[in-house]
């Protein structure tokens, strides 16, 4: 078959590789029907996650057909259509019967197209094939349903989830790249009475109105803090979700919220932030990080399909599968091309 | 009457002063039996307070007598013997309805020995008191009863209760001074499986055992790290509690907590620390800092009426509320004199 | 002043009665801009609540303005215009401490057109002022305040936070007067998937859709728990609220719902019903009941304000204050009127 | 083997059956070491319970030693000693996914000596083998380790986590069988204040005293609502657990809690109970019901093995396993023999 191999920084290439087989018992085939690429994957051909190996097939968000299940897979058949996480849950561990699978000890967690190799291909194997897919109803499309395969359930989760949007609330979103836009959907599900995103980009400040974002604020030109303040009688926004991975835009957080407000950090961080306690030791405030667990994917898919989550703006620009090396160009140069999702189709 | 008055930096003394009168309606004027001394007291000295002004009362806890009360006190009569609390609560704004009376924004918090006159005085004026002191039962003493008007709701609100420490966790406590002891004595109400106290004082260590503590670690001379995982399978502690107020001790205790893992901070801190998000935005933890609100002390104290809770270990020195300063010299000597609290009576 | 004035079952009158005076030093008299009728109002005419003796005021929702305020009093001042909530706080007891002024043991609780002199009159005196009353923005109309003094946080928190309902879940309401109608609009603030409203009045059901049911069912003519069943894979709702009152409304909510699910009983019921352990002990269901707290006051009165609810459906009928008989009458007769709620102004 | 067989209501026997033999690729076959009777199989016996047919194995709690596993088990191997829980767990399903285990859709919940042959025999087929047993440290012995298989798991989430038992909290445990005694022992790991046992038989209550009760009352001599009352300033417990299954007991349980109590649920009715909503409606109660889940089951284990539960006083006879019959006769007759538990091992 044809897949996306990493060869190493700054190398990759779409060329052919041995089918994936069997190899558990709760394995799963999947024939990859629809694929997307994720700002984790660049990051990946940076250099900046060195425990992907040369030769590894990349990507972890897709919706495919089973081709084939391992002996112990008792909810799957071929033919299936199926969405494929970007975490896997061996279902045993300490972790996964909490429902932390992102957290799994045995074997699971974000191993596609980091520890094993991944979507980004005609067929992917899948172990945990019963705990790590989600069959898909008819009405439901593949793109619309590729959103859930990672964005949807981690801005949802590790954002709106552990800040613990409530009705009422003056929520801020540091950051309008997908994840950030994705935050400020779902966040809507909580029916928080402002919604503000904050970004450099004027551009994508227009979409996060799209996404449902009440005021968007350009950092370079307005000052974030007075504004937040001015919305909220001099306390700080309830919750502020980062949603960028910078020290500076953490730092931020931290400062926009009240006392006993909540600081949901999303972002992936390459250094170590200031944790300003000399202000906030007294102020009752909660500040969380996370991996996606996935555990809410049932629930997203359901509002999915039900049209109370519509995904279609997510989705900018659409490719074959063929042509993979394309479409990591153009979500590569997001500046210029303002995409936030790529679909690749087969 | 005579009062323990703060005059700058450095400089206080045991002195006359005016007797306090009843100022609002909702005051309450209270003769002081029992009073002690708060680290906290110990900083404003060296002037890290700034907004404590000279010719200030000191003194943010007491067991008092109900002398006069102001026309819109209801549940107080004069000779009502009562707790006043560290935190005062206006009992009418957003955060004193939400039971949050740390952050009143109505006029109370941390005001006394603060913003207006304290508790280290023959008499001190409460406002807002009705909900700000407590009747005390003729079952506790006044040196039982003053551990409740600080340490232990500060340690068990912002330490155990924001920890959320559940039966079978290994939590580690860092610091063994009055909060810390604190900390470690009400975390046994949720039945933790192993309570590890970390201290450079050996001789706080040996208190700590007194207090609960399954096992103390000197981190000078062992690998607290090593030995928090090898009790955990390799994970980290469930919980862990600051009760230091330095950088490096918060550091530590980001360090020592498993995935899904909460840090509760309790101490008082100067400085910025550095959070390490680059090894922490994936791990789920949760982080919290918080001012006392007060909202358990009638649990606290209906535990200590009925022997569930002993206070009698942290009372480790006893004065006359005349000898006020030598009750300081020996406090803040703690390190020569083994003090933990001084109790000073009328 | 003039006022409605219950006496004895069957009797009432809008009479000359004394003007109302400060009495505690926490009281504020306040002058009745807008007042309404609630069902209980009702109850009351029918002798079904005998602790209501002959001589007093009805009424326990009004909007008015400060006329006067006790030495207590702190945060109101005459000419501010306010909300008064049917459930007064003393705002010190332990349950007021908690949030839970509805259980309030100081002499609070729902006192006003009950144990005390009520809002059906010209002016009202209302206790514990500072924590029973809540004041309005300019921007909050009279009429879309009253509908927050009962059946706003009525339904909200004891239908849709008691019901803890959740983004994706399956709502059955059953009862379509105006407080299951409020629960359904409420409801939605969760983002539920499917809002079923069921009601023997299609008239009523009408209404409902209004007010946001997704669906409507008239349990004389249609099998609801079929239905509920149709909609769930057979598991049943996740969440029921019982709106009515009635023993065979509350039985039908245990049996709507789904394992782990939960049934909230808002109605005021005159007779025990049958819960069907038998059939339920092993369902994992959660059932609560509840009088209002009204902690959610502030919140709904900014969605009001911020046009995130909308109480104008609400209001069917407008009278002039002194037409409280007729107004009593239009109420009374619903079923005929379609009176929801009928609004009384100055 | 030999096994207890169920021959319809009345008939047992320990007889010959042909061994089980692995039918699914997630079954384990476990050599059954230890094994002991519970109140359920008694209920079977009468033919309370008529899903189970004519010739099945009874017998829901074991530890054993695994003597073959299917290809899908990957956590356990022959040799390998575990507790054989209650509940089978698929570990797939939407329940599963969310630690309802008992609730599980997809062929596990409840099903070992009822719906698939149990327990109480020299081998057993476990179903879903990685999620339906625990590995056993050789710390716990096998004695300690099955009452860990229901007894203590349902009385501590049905019961102490439903109740959500807290520090200072009085809890009323009505029922002083083996489910009530482990309610007693478990409700003590929230540190309540005080823990009152309910039951008409004074051997029982001799034992309750034995397992953590601060104070036993018999009904048919004491008037219970008025000693709880008088415990609680007239307000009524904080927690009530039903442990018996009877209308009474339960409608008991609902007059014993104050405004805002909770009453958790764990016996298993026959009939409907009358649920007093004209006196609850306003309450604020919570009332549960609910199967073991057995997601505490780790939890317990970890302090069975520390030491903080003691489980020793649960055996009060034992048997060998081929004393079966003898050990269903002692169980029975729990009046005179004062059983609690019966421990059979091979």
């Amino acid at each position: 078959m044809r897949a996306l191999v990493y060869h190493g920084p700054g190398n990759k290439a779409w060329e052919d590789v041995p089918d994936p087989v069997l190899r558990d018992a709760t394995d799963a085939i999947i024939g990859v029907t629809t694929t997307t690429i994720c700002g984790t994957d660049l990051h990946i051909l940076k250099g900046d996650v060195p425990e992907v190996a040369d030769g590894r097939i990349l990507g972890h968000e897709a919706v495919g057909i089973v081709e084939a299940v391992g002996d112990a897979v008792t909810t799957l058949r071929p033919g299936d259509r199926v969405l494929v996480s970007c975490i896997s849950a061996c279902g045993r561990c300490r972790y996964c019967r909490e429902g932390r699978y992102g957290q799994c000890l045995g074997g699971g967690g974000w191993i596609l197209g980091h520890l094993i190799d991944g979507t980004q291909a005609e067929y992917v194997r899948v172990p945990f094939a019963d705990t790590s897919t989600y069959k898909l109803p008819a009405s439901v499309s593949d793109e619309q349903a590729v959103m859930l395969a990672d964005i949807l359930p981690t801005s949802y989760e590790v954002g709106v989830l552990n800040g613990a949007v409530r009705p009422a609330d003056v929520v801020a979103i540091v950051g309008a790249g997908p994840i950030g836009l994705a935050a400020t959907l779902t966040a809507r599900l909580y029916s928080p009475r402002h919604v503000v995103v904050i970004d450099t980009a004027d551009s994508r400040l227009e979409m996060a109105k799209q996404f449902g974002a009440d005021e968007v604020i350009n950092p370079t030109t307005h000052d974030v803090e007075a504004r937040i303040r001015a919305l909220t009688d001099g306390l700080g926004a309830d919750v502020a979700i980062e949603a960028v991975g910078l020290p500076e835009t953490f730092e931020l957080c931290t400062r926009l919220i009240r006392p006993c407000g909540r600081v949901a950090n999303i972002g992936v961080h390459g250094k170590p932030a200031m944790l300003a306690l000399d202000k906030l030791w007294a102020a009752d405030v909660t500040i969380t990080t996370g991996l996606v667990d996935t555990f809410s994917t049932p629930t997203l898919l359901q509002m999915v399909a039900s049209g109370q989550l519509s995904t279609a703006a997510f989705a900018t620009h659409h490719f074959a599968l063929a042509d993979m090396e394309q479409a990591y160009a153009t979500f590569a140069d997001a500046a210029t091309t303002q995409a936030l999702k790529v679909v690749l189709s087969k």
